[in-house]
């Protein structure tokens, strides 16, 4: 290796360089449970607690055991990793076993199939891919319907056993037929005219506000975060985001999208024009606790308009379970909480197990188009190694009726409680505390206002929570994040392994920085990093 | 596990149908080198000949054992797969030993800029998101400099020093200001109506015909067979299509997409209409061996018609390495024997080892935004496991002085020989031998005028590649597949560790085929299976 290409940096200087101003570009070396080992000054490891947790994907923690010894037996055993265009056993057991669990907590018995991907936002896109392509089969199926009709007219018509009613060319404002024109075939054009500008109206995605989805070509457009979103805006279709708790921005969105289709019939033997309800809206997207929003759940309230709304555009729900699900929030799914079954579901994250690299969409029997197996892959995808990873931390979930769950709910309300006591103690630097299980959210009140120099400006540039984070990092030894789109709230996220001792050092931890913050001591906050 | 659940399959069961009608459908139980064993009837493992070769992201072939110890050694030592947002060293090496080849690839000491992802399709995505990220920023600047220069000349109208040529709004096709219009507001207006137009267009992304970067929501319109895009052709940007060895027709697109700017300025106390070249070029993507095209070296010639191009337009020529990269071809770049360098790299499949999921993008320093570090970002990409498992393929790449490039050369030399002196001997049969090093494919004339019902129907319905792999599979326990979008080419794309008694057992076996064709023996062929 060339020593002075190594000096320069060449992966991502510039993201290093912001996060060195926070003290937070430390190099880790090891990692185990809640634990990420980072090199001290003189090589010897130093343990950092970690509530960060790999933004939710290790629910098991860094390198479980059990997750490694797999891994190990899939080495040993030769696993056949990358064996494309053959059986895969072991995908369509994981597929029959996120299945089973679902069927468990959904009660319905509607299977659902499964695509794989290699990354949430792979899984994302998979799920607008199958939806758009059943949109626009489902569009064409209603043109073959309007052309079979419209043929039908025309030889009713021609065999003199219908006629065109006098005025039906004017109700679409054509002028009367001129000398040598026909009064039918003038209708027929002007209705495939506009009935073709309805066709091309691109889709429409319904997402929230302060939804996150991904950030590839596709999924960044259904991602709220405008700074993430807008620069990309001409790369993919444009979603339409809904404030959380207004269903009536939902009804008002249905009223916009909605347009007719035009189709001619005979009736009484006379030709009529008959209008058909149609609209473009293609899926509607949420996540039952947003994460990158700041840790936000969904009511269950609202999550039974977006139901409602789903079922009145006839469109599909997928719901993002990337970071919510594989148990994080206490149940198998973020969603069994609002009582909501999905059309779709996406998993990520913690289907990984913390070592593999696995992403696994769901569509239900009723809305699945098996055309979409022949049109959608990936290379790295179903690859046994993921998938067998991603069926021992089912297994380890489902352990003893259910022992993931448990511990997640336990754990989490342990954690909540603590967190809670220190908003109850400093109710004037903690504004709130949300989640549920092992996905919560801590915010602070804004201190754009504040009168410590510090903490405004950290404020206003929106470096708040990095700044918070690294104070916690270099005075505590404890590694957390904001989320990323919500800088005043930090996410503790930590695996099920969390400890009564592990959830004391954060307490200590967080009345330090409470107690400063109530102090305006902006100065010991960041000199400490 | 629910046995009935497992008994229905949930995992793609159409695609497995369909793989079943040419009896591709089989289980494979471990794998190793250029094997993959698959379960007999009675249990005992058959080994079969890999020249799919996870549709070449196997350089080292399957569980390499020096790729496989180094992912046991990241195992023992729990390396901290996901510890986001900290220090990445392993990121920084990955990215400096990539340039450090490139380096002495193109001879080029422009550094480049690493990021990563889980997927080709990811890496393609990137590079597009930077790509698109770097046009509107510098469309943003031409803005500023034009809406500058507006501001100039509206102070010197004011302060005397110019004036508005009469007849300077009729060129723009304006009436002549009414009483109260001031003939320099109307011009300002008009020209930013014309300006904020264009701005408004899409990107125009130039690509390949029979190319194909991905199946995401965006790479998808990159990739060139309609069965995989039009279906989703509302979901993103849309590529314009150029075929190879057509230099005009890139020519054209340029003149098609060329538009203009328009902007105030002042010279000799006069106000004047100067237009600025635009267009909404963002990208050229290109393989240099297109892979699913049915393995296409691009031309040398048209390599530099595209630099040429690329240079008119200011866009940047994006390579896509993910099947030509890492060393397929006897260079590191497939791009190397064109002699064409890139502004962007794509590279993933083999950069995995066949055991890790990677990809990373490379972005040269002159056309690199800093800015998108940002912006775009991954839970799972730029992990410790995938990076350094990336490191150890290179330094086995590069071992002994690039003893993996001289074997990709003379293993593919050996190889394409064989495939050559087959076509020598069945001209009437085999249409052409194609490609560099390990990534060669072998064309048989279309059989859709076949004399034989079997072959005919084959290739009437695109299923004759996959009859014929059927045919290798059961008849010859060898692996491949027809390239994706060119059903009539097989592709051989085995590792660098190929012996010469596997390319004769490749020979015997193609032989054997030919013969049945020349015969037209169909149902010999499809009997096999």
């Amino acid at each position: 290796m060339n020593s002075e290409s190594v000096a320069r940096e060449l992966a991502e200087p510039n993201l290093r360089r912001l996060l060195s101003t926070a003290g937070l570009d430390v190099e880790y070396v090891s990692a185990s449970g809640n634990t990420l080992y980072r090199q001290g000054a003189n090589g010897e490891p130093i343990p950092v607690l970690d509530y960060a947790a790999g933004y939710g994907a290790l629910i098991f923690g860094h390198n479980h055991p059990d997750i490694v010894a797999r891994a190990r037996e899939l080495l040993d055993e030769q696993t056949p990793v990358l064996a494309q265009f053959s059986s895969h056993p072991y995908a369509n057991q994981l597929a029959a076993e996120l299945n089973r669990i679902i069927r468990r907590e959904t009660g319905s018995d509607e299977p659902y199939y499964a695509t794989f991907a290699n990354s949430g936002a792979e899984g994302i896109e998979a799920a607008i891919k199958h939806a758009e392509l059943d949109r626009v089969l489902r569009l064409s199926a209603v043109f073959e319907e309007i052309e079979a009709s419209t043929r039908r007219v025309r030889e009713e018509v021609r065999a003199g056993t219908a006629t065109v009613p006098e005025g039906l060319g004017a109700r679409l404002g054509l002028p009367r037929p001129a000398a040598g024109q026909d009064a039918l075939d003038l209708l027929i054009a002007e209705i495939d005219r506009r009935n073709q500008r309805r066709r091309a109206k691109p889709p429409v995605f319904v997402a929230l506000k302060s939804g996150f989805h991904g950030k590839l070509m596709g999924s960044v457009q259904l991602t709220h975060n405008e700074a993430y979103r807008t620069p990309f805006s001409a790369l993919g279709a444009q979603a339409r985001f809904v404030p959380c708790d207004h269903p009536e921005a939902l009804k008002e969105l249905l009223q916009d999208e909605r347009g007719t289709l035009l189709q001619l019939t005979v009736a009484d033997g006379g030709v009529r024009l008959v209008e058909r309800d149609h609209h473009t809206i293609c899926a509607v997207l949420l996540e039952p606790i947003q994460g990158e929003g700041g840790i936000r759940p969904l009511s269950r309230a609202f999550a039974q308009e977006i139901k409602a709304f789903a079922e009145e555009a006839d469109c599909p729900v997928v719901i993002d379970e990337i970071q919510s699900g594989m148990g994080r929030t206490g149940d198998f799914l973020g969603a069994t909480r609002l009582g909501l079954r999905g059309d779709y579901y996406v998993f990520a994250k913690s289907l990984g197990g913390g070592l593999a690299k696995a992403s696994v969409t769901l569509v239900r029997e009723g809305r699945y188009r098996p055309e979409f197996e022949l049109l959608h892959s990936s290379t790295f995808a179903k690859d046994s190694f993921s998938c067998h990873i991603a069926l021992k931390v089912l297994q380890m979930l489902e352990a003893d009726g259910g022992q993931g769950y448990r511990l997640a709910r336990e754990r989490g309300a342990a954690l909540a409680g603590m967190l809670r006591g220190i908003r109850t103690d400093f109710p004037d630097v903690v504004k709130d505390v949300r989640g549920h299980g092992l996905m919560l959210g801590f915010e602070f009140h804004d201190q754009s206002e504040a009168t410590d120099d510090t903490l405004r400006e950290a404020a206003r540039s929106s470096m708040f929570g990095y700044v918070i984070a690294g104070h916690l990092l270099h005075a505590h030894a404890i590694r957390t994040f904001p989320t990323a789109s919500a800088v005043h709230t930090l996410r503790f996220e930590p695996s099920v392994l969390l400890t009564d001792e592990e959830i004391d050092r954060l307490e200590h931890a967080l009345r330090d920085v409470c107690a400063l913050l109530r102090e305006q001591a902006g100065h010991r906050l960041v000199l400490a990093s």
